[in-house]
C-alpha cells in the first residue's frame, strides 16, 4: 500500500474507526509458527493475555478472547443473558446500539428501545425513567462510545448504578473505547463489558474480548437452556477453569499478537494510554474548530478516538476520503447508517501519536482545498498543535 | 518451540488433527500490514478469496469466509436453517456430530439423533430410514470426517441424494477433510457444507468457510426470524453482492493467510492435494498394523486425514502424547469426548508429506518402545515406505 505520489513514496496512515495501525512487534507476532491450542505453550500463552485483560478491563473477573468480530461480542454477551421473551433496554443513539438491539430480537427477547438523537450521549436519567416505567428488566445495554457518531456516554457509571439499583443487568458495548478511556468494569458495576482487538489495543481484527461479573454468572447459571453453542460462556468459564484453553479451537495467531498488544498497553501505562489519547482528540478537534468544521457529537459527549466531522456544505464525505487515501495514504471513514453521505469519521486510537494528528490535518486541509473548500493551509495544524501542548 | 534433545534441535511438527504445520509462505502473508476493509484493497483480496474457495468447494454458488472457528460456522449453518420446533436429523458418530445436534437444541430446533457406534460410518440406508420415518424433516446433518474417530462416511453423495428425495436441507460439517478428500459440493448436492482453516488447507485457525446452494437461500428466505445477528448468512450475502466486503469487521490478516494458502492449493491442484492425502494415510495405517496397533475406524471409513489409533494395553494415550512431544517434538493428540484415556489421533493434513509420515512414524515406535510396548525398531518405518510407493 506503499506509493508514490508527488516525488514522495508514503507510507499508509489507519486514521479509520478501526482498524487502527498496528506496531511492528505486534504484526511480527502474528507470524510465529502455529501451536496446539491443547498443549502447554497454548496454557501459557492463554495465562498472560488473561492476566493482560484483566489489566485493561480493571477488573478481578473473568475475561475472555473470543474469535470472532466486535459485533460476535455483542452476541455472546446478548444471547448468554436471555431467554425467550425476557425485557432488554438499549439506549439508541446510533447504529452500534442500533445493532445490539437486532441481537436481542434476534435471542428471542422483548426489545425496549430508548430512542436519542444520534450525536447525543446516553444520559442516566432516561434509562432510570425506562427501567422504572417497564419493570422487570434483565438487561440494560448502553453502548459507551458509538463508533457511528463519535459519541461517548460519560454518565456510563451512573447508568450502571440505575441498572444495578433495578437489578438488571449492565451489558456495554466498549468495542471502540476500552483502553483509550477510563472504565474501571469492576469499580463501575459493569456486568458485562465487550470490546474488540482492531481499536484501541491496536491489535489487527478478529478477536472480541469480553468480561463477567459475578452478577451476570448467577444470571447465566439460572437461564432455562442455552441460546447459542458456539458463545456459550459457561462452556469458555469451564475450559478456563479447568485447563486454561477456550472451549473451540482459537485464531491463535491473533492470540500472539494480541499477547503482544496488551504488554503494550502495560508498558505504556493505562493512565498514560488515556492521555495520549484525549491529546490527539484534542488536536483533532482543534483543528476541525479552526478550520470552520462541525464536531457532530456535543460538547462534553466527543469522543476520544472517534472524531466526527459534519460534512461541509457542498463537499461529499466520499470525496474527502478518496483524496485524503489518494493523495496523502491517509485512511479515513465516512458516516454509518443513517449518517453515510452526511459525516466523514477519523479514528484516533491504538498507537495513535500527535505526529499522527499532524499528518492527518495537514491532508484534510488539502484534501479539503481542493475540493473547494476555503481555508487557509496550516490554520488547522496550528490549532492541533496548540491543543496538543 | 525448537528445542534440544539428545545432540539435535528439533523443529516442531505439528501432526495434529487441527491445526497444522503452516508453510512459511503463509505464515509471511499473517504480518501484512493491516488494511482497512471498507476499502478497495479489500475488495480485491475478497475476491481472490472467493475464487479460491469456489474451486475448492467445487462450487458455482456463494462461499463466505467467517470470523470464528469450524463450530461458529457449524452454528451459522445450523442458526440460519432453524425455524422454533423445526426438526434435524443428525447421525452421531462421534463428537463434532454430537456438537451438531447440541446447535440444533440451542437454535430451538427439534433434534432426532440417529445413534452410530463411534467408529463406525454414516450409512445411507439408516439416514433413508430415519427420514421416511419422521417425515417434514427440515435438514438432515452429517460430519463427513468425523475428527474424534478418523472416520470418513464415504456414503455422502448417496446421503445427500436421500435427504433432497425428502426434501431436506444436507448440512455437512467437512472441517477436518475439505481439501483432502474429494467433496464436490454442487456435483454431490451439498446445500450448506462447512470447513475450518487450519486443516486441510493449512492455513492458520480462526476462520471458517461455509458454502450455501441455491435451495439453502430459497429456505433461509422463507424463515421467520433470523436466530443470529452476527452469522446473518443473509446479511454476508448482501455484502457480497453490493461490495465484495464482510458485514462486520473480518479478521484481516487470516485472510491474508487464507488467500495465500488457497493460491498453494491450486498451485499443487486438488486432485493431487488428494493422491498425497491418500498415499500418507496409507503409510501411517500401514506402519500401525506392522507394529501390532489397532485403527479405531474400520477399514472402508479409514480417515485420509485423522488417523485415530486403539491405545495398546497397559499404554495410555497421554504418555505417548508426552513422549512424543518432549522427546521428539512430534505434536500428536488425545482421543476426544468419550475416546478420551482409549485412543491417541495423528492428524495428516494441509502440507503433509512423505517424510513428515517418515518422521512421525520413527518417532512413534521410539515411543512406544521406551513405554515398555514391545516391537523391532524400523518396523513401522519400512512398512510406511513401502505402502507410500
Amino acid at each position: 500500500m506503499t506509493f508514490k505520489h508527488g516525488g514522495f513514496y508514503l507510507t499508509p496512515l489507519l486514521m479509520l474507526p478501526g482498524p487502527t495501525n498496528v506496531p511492528e512487534r505486534v504484526l511480527k507476532a502474528l507470524s510465529r509458527p502455529v501451536i496446539n491450542h491443547r498443549g502447554p505453550e497454548f496454557r501459557e500463552l492463554y495465562r498472560s493475555i488473561f492476566e493482560g485483560l484483566r489489566y485493561v478491563f480493571q477488573t478481578e473477573g473473568y475475561v475472555f478472547p473470543l474469535t470472532c468480530s466486535g459485533t460476535g461480542g455483542v452476541e455472546c454477551a446478548i444471547f448468554n443473558l436471555m431467554d425467550d421473551g425476557d425485557k432488554a433496554i438499549v439506549a439508541v443513539n446510533g447504529e452500534f446500539a442500533r445493532r445490539m438491539g437486532e441481537a436481542v430480537k434476534a435471542a428471542g427477547g422483548q426489545l425496549v428501545e430508548i430512542p436519542i438523537d444520534w450525536g447525543k450521549p446516553v444520559k442516566a436519567e432516561l434509562v432510570k425513567e425506562a427501567v422504572e416505567r417497564e419493570k422487570n428488566v434483565k438487561l440494560v445495554g448502553v453502548v459507551y462510545n458509538e463508533t457511528s457518531t463519535g459519541v461517548t456516554s460519560r454518565e456510563l457509571e451512573s447508568i450502571a448504578k440505575v441498572a444495578a439499583e433495578a437489578n438488571a443487568l449492565m451489558v456495554v458495548d466498549a468495542i471502540s473505547i476500552l483502553g483509550g478511556e477510563q472504565l474501571p468494569v469492576d469499580k463501575w458495576g459493569i456486568d458485562i463489558c465487550i470490546t474488540g482487538s482492531q481499536k484501541c489495543l491496536a491489535c489487527p481484527p478478529g478477536l472480541s474480548m469480553i468480561s463477567v461479573s459475578d452478577k451476570a454468572w448467577e444470571a447465566l447459571k439460572r437461564r432455562k437452556r442455552p441460546k447459542t453453542f458456539y458463545f456459550d460462556l459457561l462452556a469458555y468459564k469451564r475450559f478456563h477453569d479447568e485447563r486454561y484453553e477456550t472451549p473451540y479451537t482459537p485464531a491463535v495467531p491473533l492470540l500472539f499478537a494480541l499477547d503482544e498488544a496488551l504488554k503494550m498497553v502495560r508498558e505504556e501505562g493505562l493512565e498514560e494510554r488515556f492521555k495520549r489519547h484525549a491529546r490527539c482528540a484534542r488536536g483533532l478537534y482543534a483543528a476541525a474548530e479552526a478550520l470552520g468544521l462541525e464536531a457532530l457529537a456535543e460538547a462534553n459527549a466527543r469522543s476520544n478516538t472517534v472524531i466526527a466531522i459534519k460534512n461541509p456544505p457542498g463537499i461529499s464525505d466520499r470525496d474527502v476520503i478518496k483524496v485524503m487515501r489518494e493523495e496523502h495514504n491517509v485512511h479515513i471513514a465516512g458516516g454509518m447508517g443513517k449518517l453515510r453521505g452526511s459525516t466523514f469519521r477519523i479514528g484516533s486510537m491504538g498507537i495513535v501519536s500527535e505526529q499522527d494528528i499532524i499528518r492527518t490535518v495537514e491532508a484534510l486541509e488539502k484534501t479539503l482545498l481542493k475540493l473547494g473548500y476555503k481555508l487557509e493551509l496550516g490554520t488547522g495544524v496550528e490549532a492541533a498543535r496548540k491543543a496538543m501542548k
